[in-house]
């Protein structure tokens, strides 16, 4: 008598511990700050005078101005230094800004073939990048494509699912099923695969019903009592129920982000849980998809986030994106196991196709950002100065009852405050802002609980960070939380 | 009496004239080489044994393998030289390959400021590219935002048409109007908006029904002696229809390529028909987007396409890419007219964001691309060659009734061939493959009448050819026609 009501949650607003629910606005622009970090709040630095707005398309108020940036730094216009909490604002510089070594290899593959259409020629860049991936895969994957950014690299996935479906013959298979909340992408089959509700559900006229949804782990969620492996078993079932519902021979796939990203505010699993969906995906024999544009590429410390955190289970398939690229260019890929890669092949065709897939430059600067994090060893750094970060921040607010919890994996980590929802500017914006007026970049998350509900500030920062900037990053987290609560 | 006929053709398979009608396929590996440029047969350079299949995933068969490039001309892996008939594969490498202007502005940019997400810092770089184009587009915009591919600038404009209709109360306007067939872009929104069936059709599971066709004006759908005043009357007529049918006030816009890309095989728009299709756009209140990511930034004569070809017609919004980029980054753009920049403005928030939007070493060499084909007076040069080309591959199959038409636009050209859709492989991938042999890249169109039949072969070169590079593609495409002609 369980499932009926697992299977009605997952779009059901849930509530959060001492958090004040706010009613769900109608309006977009309501909806605005509650869609992943919203737009900062006038700040001393302006770009034009209030009379003419600015030329690009759009953010409302005036943004803070950089001018230049190298290792962790950023300088403004004001003549300020900035430490870079959160690797360029989205978890992306992974080796600091403005480093010599990958200037030079994007200059040089730019000066000796800068594009070539993947359709028409083949290069050894994008060769070379795959396999690198390929071979420390442990075996999971077999090949590899680079698109543009992550969100095409979701769109990839969902075009290569849907075809591996159909060239094995059962083309009634039209459900992916994804989690709630969950961030997958901006354009709008990503959009449509995630679920938060300020960002997603004005496109929803895009959108058939192939779209399924079942319930991400949050520690709020969690029943009174409720160990790791309880809670993951009732997901598990949950994730079955699902797909029951939808006739397990309609289902193509499920696809999940190793640790949440932006979408639930930085979730490491609970133990046991991709064990216990991996044996509902295996059952139903779904295609088992991991997201790892934010959680991946070393910042959960290993290069691929499943490693870290998944317990032995291996996707068919991974999205990544973000550090792929370090920031130098706009980069993102898509890993693919034996048994999509198998059929595929046999097909003759992937009927995936971008213009600016396996860019030469974009492939080689990948490269040489994946090469650099394994010759200095900065997953080791990922690791230490990881934890560092979360116990360092778990003392700074352990007495602190407006702090749900710090949790974290590896370089990736949140603070997560029991606040009203109603508080306008929201409370994760405020802490964002404010932490920018001290001197540190972070990422601010609203919404993370279940799209209303939820405020916590995210840090992110480069692999590189040394013991002394990873103690000023919590110093100035703590500095500026507290001053944040004592306006409220 | 005529509405109800029209209504029902958008989706019908059009007669091509003199062209044998293939069966459409069920499967998707059959529909492999109808959908836009198929994948090369082996050639004699191939990049691995066929025991161990490349870890780039994926196309059929091996690949030509390029090593480097430089102005039009690319150096493959077995020595041979290859001239560059159309930018790199797919109308990018505008100004030519390996320019050391454009490599030092990356490494310059790239050395200063690689990354900042827009949602966090502003900077001077997208600030600058965007206000280059706003000021030169005749008032048609004021703002502009930058993506990573063609299809995430088509994505952003319609997430930007739907949220206009949710900002100003009318939430109910949920169809996008489109043409068939166009290829508008690889993700799934775009896919769903453009109509090439084997591109789309297997994705149907995403699609809702807010995507809606009418016809591409196509030579080949003209009636007898029906002049371009008749046609386009009857195109707009059409669009008319498929308004009232879906009920003019659920309706958000119509998007048209202002020169049809690989969709319909390079299609300039008869004469009155941009006029004779905004009046019923503006009848309707829809917004008019612009699709010029394969047209536009130059190619078709002019900076933006539709001042080459839309008789005084400004669309509300268009998409850029490709030659914006001129192959050196993956960048994507968005300009924006007054109408919905207002609306938007004082929404507060532009509900698009991609980690990688405005990014800094993107916009840098967009804008000295753009200041390049400026200040060289280059679009000068693409009307002349286009002129050029236009008339010497006219010249040279004045005599053949095997070759339907000639037809371009600026340096954005096809030989359209009336052969059976039936061939394996089909007409147009064998003069690509023969061209290639002969020392010239080109690009292949199959499918274009409507999905199956139709096949042309494309050239779309850099703006800095010669009139002797011209002269040698006429030469090289005609050589290479006659030979697959010869062989039938």
């Amino acid at each position: 008598m369980l499932r009926p009501l697992l299977r009605q949650s997952a779009r059901a607003p849930r509530l959060a511990r001492a958090v004040t629910t706010a009613p769900r606005a109608a309006a977009v622009t309501q909806h605005a700050t509650t869609a992943g970090p919203p737009p900062p709040p006038p700040a001393p630095v302006v770009k034009k005078a209030e009379a003419k707005p600015p030329a690009t398309f759009h953010v409302a108020g005036a943004q803070p101005v950089a001018v230049s940036s190298s290792g962790v730094t950023f300088r403004m216009a004001d003549g300020r230094e900035v430490l870079d909490g959160v690797s360029g604002g989205a978890a992306v510089a992974c080796l600091g800004h403005s480093n010599p070594d990958l200037v030079a290899v994007m200059a040089r593959q730019a000066a000796q073939m800068p594009y070539a259409y993947h359709q028409a020629l083949g290069h050894d860049v994008s060769e070379e990048l795959a396999q690198f991936l390929v071979d420390r895969s442990g075996g999971a994957f077999v090949a590899g494509a680079f698109l543009n950014s992550g969100s095409e690299a979701v769109e990839a996935i969902l075009k290569l699912v849907r075809q591996y479906w159909i060239e094995v013959g059962e083309p009634q298979r039209k459900y992916i099923i994804a989690r709630s909340p969950a961030y997958h992408g901006n354009t709008l089959g990503s959009l449509g695969t995630g679920y938060v509700p300020g960002r997603r559900n004005l496109y929803d006229n895009y959108f058939s019903d192939a779209y399924q949804h079942v319930d991400t782990p949050q520690a709020r969620d969690r029943q009174p009592g409720e160990g790791d492996a309880a809670y993951s078993a009732r997901l598990a079932a949950e994730l079955d129920a699902k797909i029951d519902e939808l006739g397990p021979e309609n289902v193509m796939a499920f696809i999940a982000e190793p640790v949440g990203g932006t979408g639930p505010g930085v979730t490491p699993p609970p133990k046991g849980y991709f064990p216990a969906i991996e044996k509902v995906v295996k059952k139903h024999n779904l295609i088992f998809i991991m997201d790892e544009v934010m959680s991946g590429t070393g910042r959960s410390g290993s290069l691929f986030a499943f490693d870290a955190v998944a317990e032995g289970v291996k996707p068919d398939v991974i999205s990544m994106a973000k550090g792929l690229g370090g920031g130098y260019v706009t980069i993102s890929g898509v890993l693919v196991g034996q048994r999509l890669a198998d059929v595929i092949r046999r097909a003759g065709v992937w009927k995936n196709s971008h213009t600016y897939q396996n860019h030469p430059v974009n492939c080689a600067v990948s490269l040489a950002v994946l090469k650099k994090i394994e010759a200095q060893n900065l997953l080791a750094n990922v690791r230490a100065r990881g934890t560092q970060l979360l116990e360092g921040l778990r003392a700074a607010f352990a007495d602190d009852k407006r702090v749900f919890e710090v949790r974290g994996q590896g370089l990736f980590l949140a603070v997560d405050f029991d606040v009203p929802a109603s508080l306008a500017p929201r409370f994760g914006a405020r802490v964002k802002d404010r932490a920018m007026k001290n001197g540190l970049m972070a990422l601010a998350g609203v919404g993370t609980v279940d799209g209303v509900n939820g405020d916590c500030i995210i840090l992110a920062p480069a692999y590189t960070i040394t013991p002394e900037e990873a103690d000023k990053m919590v110093a100035m987290v703590k500095k500026s939380v507290d001053q944040c609560f004592a306006e409220l």
